[in-house]
């Protein structure tokens, strides 16, 4: 299936932002406005687009070139009359659009997954299709003057439009089109309104225009604050559902802040892993100098950068997920070094406790806390599979391991450290797998 | 789908193991051949069976019941003209399938893969499809004078009979059936053929019978040389293709005998996970005494204790799978269970090393053993995945790893041992690693 995009706007109410370029073109943490559009729906499945460009349509064509560089053909298609309204945008891509397409706005931020849902439920093909977001009160997100409304019963749209009085849901600008629309336009154009909500009542009347609810966050960007309103949505989805408390309270919060500048710098994901990875090495290192000089500030610097890795290990991830370069590998890659960096730690952590107490006691408790750790992980491949099946809150993982060995830095008790990651690591395994035990129990 | 079992001969020619049942409840390997039937037929997605029963019905009934416990609903049809030829007792079940239904026979003993495999490949509902095996020359499972032949062209069986003369592929006694199969029966036994293969030869000669070639093992159980080819054949099929060479060549030989001992007396799979840790524990206990007692033959015996739990290991998943018994969180507990074992025995030989060699250095390989024998385990649940999709060939795994524990243990070269151990673990990760990432390289 093709995707149509109108990216003719100007988008003269982003001000300063929009001198020099088009709306489309609107940086939005290190990618277009367009750009989101085109991977998002590339996630969706998509990979042909027509793109119909108005205002510095040149500089559009230019900035995205065949789709290649995203893994998509893009064909470009000029609207002239792109000022009078977008219904004539929209029909200007009638010779390309045979079959059902898919029509998207450049200017609307959305979850991918919101699409894909979409795309799943509506197989209906009389007509056009469009995702309402039926959360009508109190949406933060969306801009009650601007916000194009819609009344539906049954799925069936009885009125759209900017002033609709009453209404039960939002237009996201995510529409499932037949060519059919283009019929409706026409007709719409001749009777005097060249706006696609024109268009939809026109098909609404006889029948031909469905609403479907969707979930899931979208933003129509309009000016400088839904902008910023794009960006904050874009941040709080970076968290994940397997957060850990440290990693939800402490450490992501200052992970987005960092991610949020290191976007626009060309980053690669996998800079950051090796960053983080490096960062948590450097710390062991120090807390081996700190033993050997029986030193607590080497001590203490060792647990603070551990603690800063722990923080840039959010980042990686972070920055794939917002410039759509995820890949299973980068996680993997992530994740072994991760491993590495856990047992380099622990391992400094016991040298270091060796100057302190009993070298067999630290030694032990060195090895149990380095079993654990490692098993905290192992076991959280499976187990945060499950946790999201069974609705579990709680997961004692790598982001609270890595402050008890920063809070030990800080208080100069290695030994008690790795005493007490030897205790939570283990029980917290043995708990799993009573989890799975009781699991596989009940469903059998 | 329902699958229909035929399972009313009396099997004469098994003699001893006949006496007091019927063919279908010899035991092979821990379950009936009946039993297998099912329970490979339940792997392929069937659910409800009708079976015919003729000689001793009554055991046949009372030993599977109403199919409960295998998680299946069983129908029992007796027929009272088994005797006089199989078609008879297919024809007995005719009021109980009125729609498409698979056709099994008791005494054969196949892959569950290979069904699995036919019923998907087989969507033809105008007449009866048979799975073939192609493989007619040198097919040491098949014997020669029993096996039913058949001679095919572009699908279309041409003829069929034991004592045909040109043919292409033997019978394997699965055939994807429509109530048509029925009809050709009456017709047939009328016409004086009482068969199941006079009634397929009535079809094919309509264009009615199809041939589906398969791949995979099967046996048809006649007398005790081929009850025991099918005991061979399943045992083959017990080794993975993860196996490293240390399993390959030493510890699956021995534990599949084991396995064909323990199947008899109702082990259950979690039962031998646990026995194998234990041992790897008590090993581990052995290295901590040996180095305090300063004993080789403690060490070595440890060490041997290492090896015996490492060849244990490969029985609990041999008895899961000859049992139906595989679950996904057996083999997790296993391998959690495992990673903890491995913790411990090098954890007790870095104790042990202690009293040979510079302790600091013992502990410091003692930790790097343990890292890479754990990454080594952590790397491979993605590995495994990849090498078979690259058909990489080889391994360097749990087999290899608890050998050098025993050898090392034999030699009373603690440190080398973990030395060795140190090198070859984490060069092996960092392969691995560099394997995902010319692979990622290559995909992108």
């Amino acid at each position: 299936m093709k995707a149509l995009i109108i990216a003719a706007g100007d988008g003269t109410r982003l001000g300063p932002l929009t001198v020099s370029r088009p709306k489309a073109l609107v940086k939005l943490l290190g990618l277009t406005l367009i750009e989101r559009v085109i991977l998002g729906a590339r996630e969706a499945g998509i990979e042909e687009f027509v793109i119909v460009v108005g205002y510095m349509g040149g500089k559009v064509k230019k900035a995205l070139g065949d789709g290649s560089r995203y893994g998509v053909r893009i064909r470009y298609v000029e609207s002239l009359d792109w000022e009078r309204g977008n219904g004539l945008s929209v029909l200007a891509a009638r010779p390309y659009l045979r079959e059902r397409f898919l029509l998207l706005m450049a200017d609307h931020v959305f979850d991918p997954g919101m699409l894909k849902l979409f795309l799943e439920r509506s197989p209906w093909d009389e007509g056009v299709t469009l995702a309402v977001d039926e959360r009508v009160d109190g949406n933060e997100l969306v801009e009650l003057e601007d916000a194009t409304k819609v009344f539906f019963q049954d799925r069936r749209i009885l009125d759209i439009g900017k002033g609709v009085e009453r209404y039960n849901g939002f237009d996201t600008g995510i529409f499932l089109c037949t060519p059919l629309l283009f019929d409706a336009l026409e007709e719409s154009v001749r009777a005097g309104d060249s706006t696609l909500s024109g268009a939809i009542r026109l098909l609404a009347s006889r029948g031909r225009a469905m609403a479907e609810p969707v979930r899931g966050r979208w933003v129509d960007v309009d000016d400088e604050k839904t902008l910023k309103k794009a960006e904050r949505m874009l941040l709080r989805g970076l968290s994940k559902k397997t957060d850990g408390p440290v990693s939800r309270h402490l450490n992501r919060p200052i992970s987005k802040r960092l991610t949020k500048r290191l976007v626009g710098f060309g980053v690669k994901p996998a800079h950051l892993s090796l960053a983080s990875f490096l960062l948590a090495v450097l710390g062991a290192i120090l807390f081996f100098l700190a033993g050997a000089k029986r030193s607590y500030l080497l001590f203490l610097t060792g647990g603070s950068l551990a603690q800063i890795s722990s923080i840039l290990d959010g980042c990686d991830g972070e920055v794939a997920r917002l410039l759509y370069q995820t890949s299973e590998l980068g996680g993997w890659l992530d994740s072994v070094l991760d491993r590495y960096a856990d047992a380099f730690l622990i391992l400094g952590l016991t040298y270091y406790s060796l100057s302190h107490a009993n070298p067999g006691f630290s030694i032990s408790l060195g090895f149990l806390a380095l079993i654990g750790s490692f098993m905290n992980s192992y076991t959280a491949i499976k187990y945060d599979l499950l946790a999201k099946h069974l609705g579990e809150g709680f997961r004692f993982g790598r982001d609270i391991r890595m402050l008890i060995i920063f809070l030990g830095a800080l208080a100069n008790m290695p030994l008690p450290t790795l005493a007490i990651l030897a205790l939570l690591t283990n029980t917290e395994n043995i708990r799993r797998m009573g989890v799975f035990y009781r699991t596989e129990g009940s469903s059998a």
